[in-house]
């Protein structure tokens, strides 16, 4: 791992009020400020986009080919595929977590922002739920918790403060073969459809976020989609997505830039949580 | 020294051009795209910005002091001084650098843009020199050679690709005193006040570079001003940087932004070329 050498601005100030907002929290002494990143990452993110043999296009059945090819993939990239969406992949292995843990943390962080902040205390600002009674119903199933139960997030993704409508779902609900889930072990899901907070009608992003136990501690795979794709239209609203990022501003050099925030962003994020989670899980579980 | 962990995507593919462009050179084993950094840097630039008391206005007075109490102020660091223009400071030492060989650099990479891009393969697009005959002809000092002989060049600070004129001058026409110059033994200067190239007439920029031999290596002390301030209109249209301002869209937030970026800028071109530089001099001089 190697400490992470550029911050923006809006983050390294987000860091200083997010200090000052968790004092006092019984978990305050999770809250770490030093990001480290797997050196190992820098080269496959930082020596421009994935070439096209590893575009995949926000349906399920490339989505499945893709994690049932994953050793072939890199395991962290970006592009923009097809010209019009931003599209983020990474794998990583979490020694000590497992998915009782990672469930346990979906459901644990959304109660409060400095719970959130902990994750990546530069850029998480705040998580609302929807249904927070029945978020925190631990009489409950995850599935029946966390599924259709609308995480509002603002969070900075490189210096952009963005506020996204996360729909968390099935695998199923989302489109991928239960056969599939089953097959691959995939005992951990937290995938989603999203609208971006101002256009809550609007899908305009597909995120794939599935896990298991292996020997090698938790193995968690993620695919992000920004953007507008035909594929992106089996969501609530996807067609409306270029009229939205014609709002936005975005256009493709807008949309490969933030594949490349996202990326960094993801491999940031996770590899941060990585590293507190088991303990914060033994003491606040 | 640690990776970098961060570049964005329009500098990622500046660098896979350039590497093809320097194909064929004499220098190209210089050609290094492994950014490095000092480890000890990035608590200073990524915590925000310089609290006040090293806020250092663009002036002669306040620029003498600040490098006369040099020891009292931290290596790095960035600010939004006074409202309205983008403050960045650094100081470092150059093991195996001289003040030979730094003149040296100065008059050689601006020949041609290969060689202005081992300085920072990423960023270093191009630089072109106005009196071009004047600045080859080794009959004349560096001064001659270097000073009123503007480098106009071309080079992304964080993803901003910028045109900058660059009037390198020597310190007593930029308004340092002699006295202040000998008593600190700084054989070296690379100072110039600076125009965007869209706006030539109009100083917007004032860039301290001075170095002096010492046991530790070449200590090289940077001083960057980027924005509209009253004590830049002792430069060529210095009074029209506000209006030039507008014109970009940038304001404090953006200036502060910038002041960020740049300093991230220093520290990684100057650390690789300190990296560099005396094997390429012992090849090339």
């Amino acid at each position: 791992v190697t400490p992470v050498t550029y911050i923006p601005v809006q983050m390294q100030k987000q860091c200083v009020s997010a200090a000052e907002r968790i004092r006092g929290k019984p978990y305050e002494a999770f809250f770490d400020t030093e990001l480290l990143v797997p050196a190992d990452r820098l080269d496959l993110i930082q020596r421009g986009p994935m070439p096209e043999a590893f575009h995949v296009r926000p349906n399920p059945v490339d989505v499945e080919r893709s994690i049932r090819e994953i050793d072939a993939f890199p395991d962290a990239g970006w592009a923009l595929v097809d010209g019009s969406v931003a599209f983020v992949q990474s794998r990583m292995f979490m020694p000590g977590v497992t998915v009782e843990i990672m469930r346990w943390w979906f459901l644990w962080h959304a109660n409060e922002p400095e719970r959130y902040s902990l994750w990546f205390p530069h850029a998480h600002v705040s998580n609302t739920v929807s249904d927070r009674d029945r978020y925190q119903d631990e009489a409950l199933s995850y599935g029946e918790r966390l599924y259709n139960n609308t995480n509002t997030v603002l969070e900075y993704i490189g210096p952009s403060l963005v506020g996204i409508d996360i729909h968390f779902q099935s695998p199923e609900e989302l489109g991928l073969n239960p056969a599939f889930i089953e097959a691959g072990g995939f005992a951990f899901n937290a995938s989603a459809w999203n609208a971006p907070s101002f256009a809550p009608d609007t899908a305009f992003s597909l995120m794939i976020h599935l896990g298991r136990d292996t020997e090698q501690g938790f193995e968690f795979i993620s695919r992000y989609w920004i953007g507008a794709h035909a594929d992106l239209n089996r969501y609530p609203g996807g067609e409306h997505a270029p009229a939205v990022l014609e709002t936005m501003g975005f256009g493709p050099d807008e949309l490969e830039g933030l594949a490349y925030e996202l990326s960094v962003h993801d491999m940031t994020e996770f590899h941060h949580l990585a590293g507190f989670l088991p303990d914060l899980y033994r003491k606040f579980s």
